[in-house]
């Protein structure tokens, strides 16, 4: 059985070209909301999936996975939210709902988790993600959307937003002073020529203490064993030895980015400074909602370039070029779609 | 200005050989403790060294550093230790004593620290290990031996102990059941042909509750997601992906051998599963205290094969076998040295 009818951008082929798909999303559950999609972010992985480049992608395929929408419907159930209502929807949309995982607000860790687009509901249905006109998702998954927080600025905390904040939230509040990194500044291309435009960036606009390229010897055997934490964001190869050396005794690397060919490790680089690497994988719904409510508080701001629908497959290409500052949010209810 | 004869066994070349060597133990300085060695243990990396593996050995070469022994000498500034006192040293001989690391504990991890042997006294010469019948040691860097433990019992425990004890010793008293695995089963041959013998060895000798043989692709299966933390012991190349597949959510593999080849690591493999991979030096001088009165308060039983000086090269040739249970401890007072 189907439910309404949705109007979305798809990718069709290994190409990764977007273009408008029509399609039927899955009948309303019992604890589903319906929403109209207002914006979504836009994504590294998303490019990766259009393209095939994790090797599981299923055709015709909708991406987007930081989603803010309106309540429009709601299943026989659901009594926390109301038609009308703001919410977001981040990257997975289903759990199991009983493994340890479940039961301890660390859904993202269930074995059994649906992700947002490019996965398989449980009535068999594909799932797609926040290109499109309107989605189904289980309450679960959704999140109210703090009523201070612009709409287009929450789209991108509903993902890469809680995947900075969940593995650094442990050292928030802590009484002594902490030295923290983060490694790659949006995007794969972070690396490579623009270094010293984004020294500028980061010092200037981001508000960043201090700033390191990595190809300096001198500048990074200045900071050796200076950092309590990096957090790694590069989905790239890169060389662990060298962001390891930042390290303080007892200091953590916290890999949030899948890296398409295996990392170099050699034992001895964490073994003679107590050095911890770990992965995240973006964040539970709590610390989604306590992410939300933090930007909210504190009146924090996200970078973004606001585009339509139709200039997604440009946008991708910016994206690559390392041309955008720092995240594109499609404007998908200001879209033209049908 | 040089102090006492010793009277030792040095590898004079990359063969590896030991051979009968004398030599004068340094001055004994106002915080020095000098020791007739009794027993010594016999470890892997002496091997390494011994054939310059690790490509820095300075020949010739006194290997040991699980030592021993009874003092015989004191600085006139030491007020802890006496004459006749059984003590023992281990790994590192100095630090810087005003870093951090010296400062909170964690003096293996200072980076001026004194490695036992192959390494350069803070008066120029050089650092000799336990295959001798003396040593000349800072005071800081010498633990008293419990009365109950028998001495060469106590001997592995001053570097190999520690070195499992150190990580692992933030598990105990857990109020959860904790699953916890040993990687690796005494020297670099363990996941070789002898792994079915290894087997009854770990279930009916050290007590094991279970037993993996890491190449039975289902008994690994089986095992997935079931750990809480593993003890990496491998000090050779291994694959990262298989062990770390073993681990619960929030799962932890510590790896406390040198691998003489970069691990490869999958990014995809920890950020799953919020995996962490984490390194350990030894332990602390603290740490060793601890492990001995732990081991003597428990009745611990180390497993060992005593043999005296002029059978080290049949040891070490036995120990590259995987021809020892568990761990050779050198008989080195009932040596002829002379």
């Amino acid at each position: 059985m189907e439910g309404r009818k949705a109007f979305g951008w798809a990718a069709r082929d290994t190409s990764g070209i977007l273009s408008p798909y029509s399609f039927n999303l899955r009948k309303t559950g019992s604890e589903d909301v319906v929403l109209k999609v207002l914006y979504c972010g836009v994504d590294h992985t998303d490019l990766h999936q259009m393209r095939n480049e994790i090797h599981n992608t299923n055709y015709p395929l909708v991406p987007g996975h930081e989603v803010v929408g309106e309540v429009v419907e709601l299943g026989s159930e659901v009594k926390k939210f109301r038609v009308g209502d703001l919410v977001g929807v981040g990257g997975i949309v289903g759990s199991c709902g009983e493994c340890l995982s479940c039961q301890s607000n660390m859904e993202q860790y269930c074995h059994n988790k649906i992700v947002t687009y490019n996965d398989t509901n449980k009535d068999g249905s594909p799932t797609r993600g926040g290109f499109s006109s309107a989605m189904v998702v289980h309450q679960r998954f959704v999140v109210r959307i703090p009523e201070k927080l612009a709409l287009d600025q929450a789209a991108p905390l509903l993902c890469a937003g809680v995947t900075a904040y969940s593995p650094l939230k442990q050292f928030m509040g802590s009484n002594k002073v902490l030295k923290a990194g983060i490694l790659g500044l949006g995007g794969v291309g972070h690396l490579g020529v623009s270094s010293d435009k984004k020294r500028e960036e980061a010092l200037e606009i981001l508000g960043a203490d201090a700033f390191l390229v990595s190809s300096n010897a001198a500048e990074m055997e200045g900071a050796a064993n200076s950092v309590d934490y990096i957090l790694d964001t590069v989905p790239a190869l890169h060389p662990l030895r060298l962001y390891l050396s930042l390290l303080k005794v007892d200091g953590k690397l916290i890999i949030v980015a899948a890296v398409p060919k295996p990392l170099q490790l050699d034992a001895v680089d964490i073994i003679l400074g107590k050095r911890t690497i770990t992965g995240s994988l973006i964040g539970s719904m709590e610390e989604t909602r306590e992410i939300l409510e933090f930007w909210a508080d504190k009146g924090l701001k996200s970078f973004i370039e606001t585009v339509k629908m139709d200039y997604l497959n440009e946008a991708f290409e910016r994206m690559e070029r390392n041309d955008v500052r720092f995240r594109f949010v499609l404007d998908v209810a200001g879209s033209d779609l049908e």
